[in-house]
């Protein structure tokens, strides 16, 4: 079926282009791209180079170019480089004349596609197809099939190799490019400006089909390449396979023999057998991780689209943050932001625990950089980094954002004053707790984390005497277009969180383990005392109650005697449209205008407050947000979904999945130009609409609950769960729900379904109406 | 002698401008005002209208125009209107040839004067002398002389009246002008916009010389005037005498009947008989204020300049604030600031405690508005405006500036962030008390202010239970340039300082004087628990102490961690000349630059720091201040002074003393366009330098002791001032000190030089060298 913006699909399994739209190819790089959370390579043509944005995103390779206050991941080299003439003449979807033209992005297995009869000015026809994918049987391998046959006899000459040409949005991270063949394996060798890392490209060829007439290498500026001429018959077809490894020396002792011996590994297995096993490991990925939409194959399409991107983003083999925009570009750094915690862990937690694991494990391994920062601001404890990389030292400049107008450098103060990241760290923990039951992580790790954060905040907050309770001071919320403000709610809710799990830690150790409890409390310098003081905090922390008549919970203090006005007339004050709104004088700083969910995030967050609260506040806050943050959408769908606002949340999530696939993003924001991306944290919102929100899923004691709201446009909605090590399938239909526990389940589950409760043995399912 | 600006002096009683210069009409206009405490009117010329600045500020006269966000005082219609014709010629100072040009202020008797010859385009010619004042004797009253001869026979005609033709900076005042001859007495009687208040203009006149061939009544728009024909022969006088009453129903049960009774009496006693009675109360003004400077003349009419200006500023006769430019214009809204404890009021109360008393008594009549800004603002107890009218109520508007850049408002948050302007209050409450010891003021006012600022104190404070001390968060200090500091230094001392007092005041009630003690507990609602509270808050309060090595105070928490740079090095980062160097995103922001003395400031009010700190501090923070504040050089030049630093000590005594009378204050501050007018505070703060910094007077515990710091090109200095009841005379010369007690003391006072304390009776004298 046609989708949106010059797409369509077929089997809602994979989207495909049916013709090239040159301006469109910054948002086709990375809706088309390939990846497997160690790398992200953006899926663009074997011809491309660096003024089409071909990219190759590496996790755990930040660094900082000279000159630049940005750290972020390297670009590495593109070893599926491979352009081809025709007779002299170089294919190119900007020359000739394309016909038959096909791109697809396989999702089901993870595979970039490209079809094309290509037509030279001198007339030259060719057919060409190319199937590449970033292996997730052996992260460090990128694998190209290109094959092509002529219309015509004559000379056909493929430069296949490595293009170094890199681009960066943020300077030259590469101080030495070192090129080397050995052994028919084309190396570039980099070393890291900043840092000095190693990052190695290796690659190997075959050919199949004709054999080459010649072979040389040619070494061009910043390239290794190997240049095969042929001389065909009409229609003869020649396969070129490649393998690609990249490596790094942040993973690998030896990043150049690792890619040397897997890249002569991969050349053996040859072409099928290393697409089978990737295949393998996407099967096993969708088994549990894919969501059918019955009825709507749009829908089903982009539930697909939103699962897959926020899956490559995700490291696997090693605990690594997900970045903001994944490794689909070099925007926010390929770090993690409070946005790992709340919109990209839940579906890992229930669907993949053992990634979840990874994640929440990160934060514990970075735990020193949140005691700096922490320790630098004049705090103790763990203040994480509102930017979090490989160390967890704060990586966001004091300056951001440039006032347009003036021309002048921002000081946000969102790496200063957006305290709320440590409890959301806390959150993310408890929530793959909750779920996993895994108390050996709690005690071997989240333990720590807890506690210090529970410190950082002890140190952070104040007390007013004169009310007895304590108050957070000078916040900035979810909502960044208020900065400076006081007792935040979702800040001083989530942080109250923090501090009750901390105490109940506490006890659960001094309990059950307390050797370990000894150590914990030798590390981070807690006493007795210091639970009586995280009680205390608990308890007389302020928090702003829903209003008993409005039930209307104030985002901040005084938030309710700002100006009352829409985010459209708000618009209208702009002098420039690209001005930041927010800190220190944009247009929505004395107005109610939100920059994006902030009570109504609280309430994605939290099963605590009655219908009737999440109904007033959704109904309030929503026609105030302005949804300047990607992240917004998926939130206020999923709540609308829970409020009974079926058009809306049905809107919102349409906007949350499709803000990359139909192109709808910001491209620009204040004085930054930022190249496209995928929105990570909008894609792990999108399972939530669909798992919690239109699937109407819950947590419970002792298992889960279903109150599903089902798009009246749907007829059906499945999805597989992991709860308490229980795999459980979830059918919803419009007349009914049916939850049946996994065969393979070592143990019973509840399950809760129309208030009614059942336990769930291996096997068994529980069907009621809906 | 001559001075600078055009300007020149005879005796050191005056200052003379011998040619008009028409680009400094709007400076000159209020450094030759006339004044009395009630009304200034600026030292322009008779004939002058609403484009010369004519003007003539009331007191207690605020009133809000339509559509603007200021409250400010009425500027008055022009009783002393008086346009001159020589066969039909208007004199003008923009037309015809002036010769003889002198215009006068004379300082000692509060006269302003102008003689000259004119000759018009045709060629006849006039002599033209006038004199005015404000009468000391009678508040309402502003009288005039004004006395020709032509030097041909011709037709002479005065047109003289009320011209109502009044401009305002922010708006029409008034609603209605109602016009009336009454007896050959004309009137306007105006109603005030906003609050309706009735202000009327009283005007009679006498002549004397020739009598007028012909009178008639002229009423134009806004005005009403009597036409005088003269035909005069060649050098015969005509001398017109002119008696203004001006008054008002926020004075007065009945103005118009006031006025009418005052004009009446003053035509009746003659100009000679008013100007007496006026000159008598100078006099009696300068006996003990005066401030003689010996062997240079410059230094001399300086010192007396400022000490004019800042009396002529003072109500005198009810509780009114001093405004920020006294009465020489509307600017700053004839409101006061901090400005008025901190800068005007030490000169009254060791010169003139009952004006001193006035002045703080004034802060008592306006609790109640203190007490509406802390409870609108969320707090308790009194939080005085920023800028205090009448009621006390803040009329500081929440937006200020503008930025010149983005013509944006800007939030600026002296209203609300600057609450130093509390424990200011309480600062000049116990300067007052501590020179006269009168108990009595602090039983039946002084307390009650004191308590309700303690009560402020401990409702905007914060507890850190880590750290176990108290904090003041989100501040402005009285360097604008940062807002939104914790912990500024100034603040937290003068805190500190407030609620010690607080304490102490309560003892001394509680023993001497428990019934009233009884009735302010009920009106204050404070137990014996907020002393407590109190004593906690004074004892725990985080105070930035002097660095052991350096001695250097931090002047707000990570100021030393701000960009360390020049004050010219950032002024060259402006891209517009008047953009605002502070909130939100100024130049300085970022920056240790200061807009004013801040921890400098703190020095100049205190005498607990020892003297490395006050030098340490001085000599840290002084390069690192812009002055942007006419309030910064007099503090430098009296810590100056202090420490030993004499030429730049006389360098910021030049600066601060000669800001209006050299013309050099910033004439438009970032959006606002700001006439001229008197900088009130640098005003009060010479007689500060003067006494305290050159004299070195230092209140002691049983008296005074001087320290003194003559300047190097000074030959002597000599002052009076008022200690503890007692009359004393200082006189300093190069080589010694001699204090005399006024043979008219009733008890003996105890004086130390040079570390020698001796007390002298009543006629005694000390003589020590220097």
């Amino acid at each position: 079926m046609q989708l949106k913006n010059n797409l369509s699909t077929r089997t809602g399994w994979e989207i495909i282009e049916n013709s090239f739209s040159e301006e469109q190819l910054v948002t086709t790089g990375s809706n088309f791209m390939i990846g497997n959370g160690y790398m992200g390579y953006r899926g663009s043509f074997e011809e491309w180079e660096a003024d089409q944005y071909v990219a190759c995103i590496v996790t755990d390779t930040w660094d900082q170019a000279e000159g630049s206050r940005w750290s972020e991941l390297c670009n590495v080299p593109n070893g599926l480089y491979t352009r081809l003439f025709v007779n002299g003449e170089q294919l190119s979807a900007f020359s000739g004349q394309t016909d038959n033209y096909h791109r697809a992005l396989d999702m089901k297995y993870g595979l970039n596609q490209r079809k094309l009869t290509w037509k030279s000015d001198r007339g030259d026809s060719i057919e060409l197809e190319s199937e590449k994918f970033a292996s997730l049987a052996n992260h460090h391998l990128l694998v190209l099939q290109y094959r092509f046959k002529g219309k015509q006899d004559g000379t056909y000459t493929i430069e296949t190799g490595i293009d170094g040409r890199v681009w960066s949005i943020n300077g030259e991270h590469f101080r030495s490019f070192e090129t080397r063949n050995t052994n028919d394996l084309l190396v570039m060798d980099l070393q890291t400006s900043e840092l000095q890392s190693q990052v190695v490209v290796t690659e190997g060829i075959s050919i199949h089909g004709a054999p080459p007439a010649n072979i040389e290498i040619i070494e061009e500026d910043r390239c290794i390449l190997r240049r095969l001429t042929f001389e065909l018959e009409k229609n003869q077809e020649v396969v070129l396979e490649k393998s690609v490894s990249i490596t790094h020396d942040n993973e690998l002792d030896d990043p150049g023999r690792t890619g040397h011996k897997e890249v002569l590994e991969g050349l053996k297995l040859g072409y099928e057998a290393l697409r089978k096993a990737h295949k393998e490991k996407w099967e096993r990925f969708w088994d549990i991780s894919d969501i059918i939409v019955q009825g709507n194959t749009e829908a089903q399409v982009i539930a697909r689209f939103n699962v897959y991107q926020a899956f490559i983003a995700t490291p696997t083999h090693e605990n690594l943050p997900v970045g903001a925009r994944g490794l689909s570009c070099q925007v926010y750094q390929g770090a993690a932001f409070w946005d790992q915690e709340t919109f990209n862990l839940p579906m890992f937690v229930y669907t993949h625990p053992e990634i979840a694991r990874r994640l929440v494990t990160y934060r514990h391994d970075t735990l020193d950089g949140a005691r700096r920062k922490a320790k630098r601001l004049g705090y103790y404890g763990a203040f994480y980094a509102w930017t979090s990389g490989k160390t967890g030292d704060e990586l966001f400049p004091d300056y951001f954002f440039t006032d347009v107008l003036t021309g002048r450098p921002i000081r946000n103060h969102f790496n200063c004053w957006q305290i709320h990241i440590s409890p959301d760290v806390v959150y993310g923990i408890w929530l793959y707790f909750e779920a996993t039951q895994d108390w050996d992580f709690i005690k071997d790790h989240g333990a720590e984390v807890i506690f210090e954060v529970a410190q950082f905040l002890v140190s952070r907050v104040h007390f007013k005497k004169d009310k007895n309770r304590y108050e957070f001071i000078r916040l900035l919320g979810p909502d960044e277009y208020h900065e400076n403000v006081d007792n935040n709610a979702y800040t001083n809710y989530l942080s109250k969180f923090s501090l009750e799990k901390a105490v109940w830690v506490y006890g659960q150790l001094k309990l059950n383990d307390p050797e370990i409890l000894a150590a914990l409390m030798e590390t981070t310098g807690i006493s007795p005392q210091t639970i009586e003081e995280w009680t205390e905090i608990a308890q007389l922390l302020y928090l702003p109650k829903p209003d008993p008549q409005t039930h209307i919970i104030e985002q901040f203090d005084g938030y309710f005697e700002l100006e009352d006005v829409s985010p459209e007339e708000v618009r209208q004050r702009l002098i420039d449209p690209e001005e930041y709104w927010g800190w220190p004088n944009g247009v929505a700083v004395p107005t109610q205008v939100l920059k994006q969910a902030d009570v109504v995030q609280l309430l994605a967050l939290t099963d605590h407050f009655p219908q009737e609260v999440l109904k007033a506040n959704y109904e309030y806050y929503e026609p105030r947000t302005e949804h300047g943050s990607s992240l917004s959408p998926s939130v206020h769908a999923l709540v609308a979904s829970k409020t009974n606002h079926k058009e809306e949340a049905y809107r919102y999530f349409m906007e949350a999945s499709t803000i990359d696939l139909y192109n709808a993003s910001k491209k620009v924001v204040s004085g930054g130009s930022f190249l496209g991306g995928i929105h990570t944290a909008a894609a792990g919102g999108v399972w939530r609409i669909l798992v919690e929100g239109f699937g109407g899923f819950q947590l419970t004691k002792n298992g889960a609950k279903f109150e599903p709201a089902l798009p009246d446009t749907w007829d059906g909605l499945s999805f597989h769960l992991m709860v308490r090590d229980c795999r459980i399938e979830i059918n919803i239909s419009k007349s009914e729900i049916s939850v049946v526990s996994h065969q393979d389940n070592e143990k019973g589950i509840e399950i809760e379904l129309n208030k009614e409760i059942s336990i769930l043995d291996p096997g068994d399912s529980f069907v009621s109406g809906v």
